[in-house]
């Protein structure tokens, strides 16, 4: 994809909503820009390096990365923001050796690119790459903080001996990242606040070990949504991570990250069948908006229980009390009316025409976002850019 | 997306799977050719329109479509396909009037393009853009036959009724579709057979019906590929739709419509950490393929109870006995071992290093393919070609 075709393109006059094709996804910008006002005002001065795969937009990342720093989940990811002028990359999934040609590119471009890893196997892989092709990697050791998912424990003897093993190879051991995604197995806020703690922690701890050893660590980062905003950042840290804060969504106001109405992306739906005849409700509402346009993600049910596909809400983001999104097919959204249906959403449900449209707050922004190629960037209820989307591997 | 690049590239010379970037979809050649072969033969003389939903795929299309004929779930689709061949296109996806002018243009080219509806109001939406426009509409009447989603019931007064008003504002009624969507609510192949006994008797009488209002039916169009292949064809149909069948996936074999062995599409992954460390074996192995790689799909889970993320299998498709995939973050992928795993299995596990590579059948074949951009023809076990796929709104 060409550098152009990853820009923003600002309409000549704004559009209305009624005018876009649908399914699209929906960018309120007064409500990204205080989500970014939030995390900027309860960070202070911790800076924040921004996990660009939940917008995997250049737009955004632009109005959130504090100089060119940010977080990556993919090669092609960092490949794009590298073109878009981002010098300073993380790739926070675990490296492997077919991507070791591909981050020798980007240390060859002069980006100061960075890979972490949890295990001796791919340390030693990684200096045999390194020593075939004379190049230095910049290491992060990952840290696991909660069991959950990759990384070395804090505590153990396996972080000392892969970061010698580093060391020992010539290459650099900038630091330690975490992540304590269990965050989101959390059933109250105070669990939050505590594996906050935590993961601050022992990655303060972790790097503690590494310093011991004489490694200048000058990269001790943490962080998550929830973590993030609410916990306390260690004062150790050298950086946060976070990236769904962005945009938020229902898993977040589940967890008690965020309220709904800070939520800023929906899918814009069209009603195509189940049309009221008369005065009775019809059994359902079918949307154009299926698990391709919302995914098949279904955020908290785990803790929380059945919660459907999305929050239906109308034009204006107002909820739907009690249109349920039930089921999702791959092009067909199939909403129900259940008990707890407000005399308003009886109403609009009453009121429904082909020209009917609806927009659905997302279970989990990261997962909605994944389905499409754009977005369009909202202000005051009306559609000024198309934001284009990176992606892939 | 130009239609060069949407064809398929041939490689000069073969590439070995372990060369390919992960993750990404491999497409196995010899698989899906059995595939097509039992369905024209269980087939016989009934036409199938091929719903191309699932493959979105130029080179597996030209393999199984009959003459020029297919079916699509959206606009985008059928743009892509009308500008590389197909000429008798479905949108078996319910019209609305965001849709009419892009339909009419599809028309305008020649083609020969039919959308379908199940609503007065729709009815009666599409015959005002038809009198503004001045143009005929080939139109299907949607039956329900399963009260899953959307239709017409096949001897309601609504059906006639919408028919005559679309006859008489001039449009044209080509026949009937529906789709036996709740196939895959049944609990054994027996209930199958019965739906698809019930789809394509409630198809045709609503043709029926159609033809004693003195319209000329030339379509009565019925399917799924549950229905398509454990039922037998009504001769009344006029053909049978189906999609997934080309690649069958898990869903498709808890219900006992194909075996694993059939299955013929995989996500091609690398291990990146869970790496043993002596006898003992890993906790959990992680693999860079998450739900942006596989889709948050979860099969038949609420027919069949917790399954997984899709079925870890080696490089050669032999499954891997009791290596779950138990959980999926957007770029990483957990498998544990459960009580059930063989010794092949933990053999398999104790020897895996940063070069091992697995291959993870798909829950829901249409839910995998979405998340890529492109699917390699497997042929040999070696990467014979690149084959893009198209999609999109």
């Amino acid at each position: 994809m060409s550098l152009s075709a990853l820009e923003a393109e600002y309409f000549a006059s704004p559009l209305s909503l009624d005018e876009l094709s649908t399914p699209c996804l929906l960018l309120d910008e007064e409500r990204m820009e205080a989500n970014a006002r939030r995390m900027a005002a309860h960070l202070g001065h911790m800076p924040l390096r921004p996990h660009l795969k939940t917008c995997r937009c250049w737009e955004v990342a632009q109005r959130i990365m504090q100089g060119t720093s940010c977080t990556v989940a993919t090669m092609g990811e960092a490949e794009a923001v590298a073109n878009l002028g981002a010098q300073d990359i993380l790739l926070a999934v675990g490296i492997r050796p077919s991507l070791f040609a591909r981050s020798r590119a980007l240390m060859a471009q002069g980006i100061d690119f960075k890979v972490i890893l949890d295990s001796m196997a791919m340390a030693r892989a990684l200096c045999a790459d390194a020593a075939a092709h004379e190049v230095v990697y910049s290491v992060l050791l990952e840290i696991d903080t909660d069991g959950h998912r990759a990384g070395l424990a804090p505590d153990g003897d396996e972080l000392c001996a892969i970061a010698g093993l580093l060391v020992k190879a010539g290459q650099r051991v900038r630091g330690v990242l975490t992540h304590a995604g269990a965050a989101y197995n959390c059933a109250t806020p105070e669990e939050i606040v505590a594996m906050a703690d935590k993961e601050g922690a022992d990655a303060v701890a972790a790097a503690a070990r590494l310093r011991q050893m004489g490694i200048e660590v000058d990269i001790v980062s943490a962080g998550s949504t929830p973590t993030a905003l609410l916990g306390t950042p260690n004062p150790g840290l050298s950086e946060v991570r976070a990236g769904v804060y962005i945009y938020m969504d229902l898993v977040q106001a589940g967890l008690g990250v965020c309220k709904r109405e800070d939520i800023a992306l929906s899918v814009l739906t069209s009603v195509i069948g189940g049309f009221p005849t008369g005065k009775d409700l019809p059994a359902r509402v079918c949307t154009d908006s299926g698990w391709a346009a919302l995914s098949s993600d279904r955020g908290l049910e785990r803790l929380f229980s059945a919660q459907g596909y999305g929050l239906a809400c109308d034009m204006e983001l107002h909820p739907l009390q009690g249109l349920v999104v039930r089921d999702l097919n791959q092009e067909h959204g199939m909403l129900c009316l259940d008990d707890t249906a407000s005399a308003a959403t009886r109403d609009f449900v009453l009121g429904l025409t082909p020209a009917s449209r609806l927009r659905i707050l997302p279970n989990h922004a990261c997962a909605t976002a994944m389905m499409h190629k754009c977005v369009y960037l909202v202000r005051h209820n009306r559609a000024v850019a198309r934001l284009p989307l990176f992606g892939g591997w």
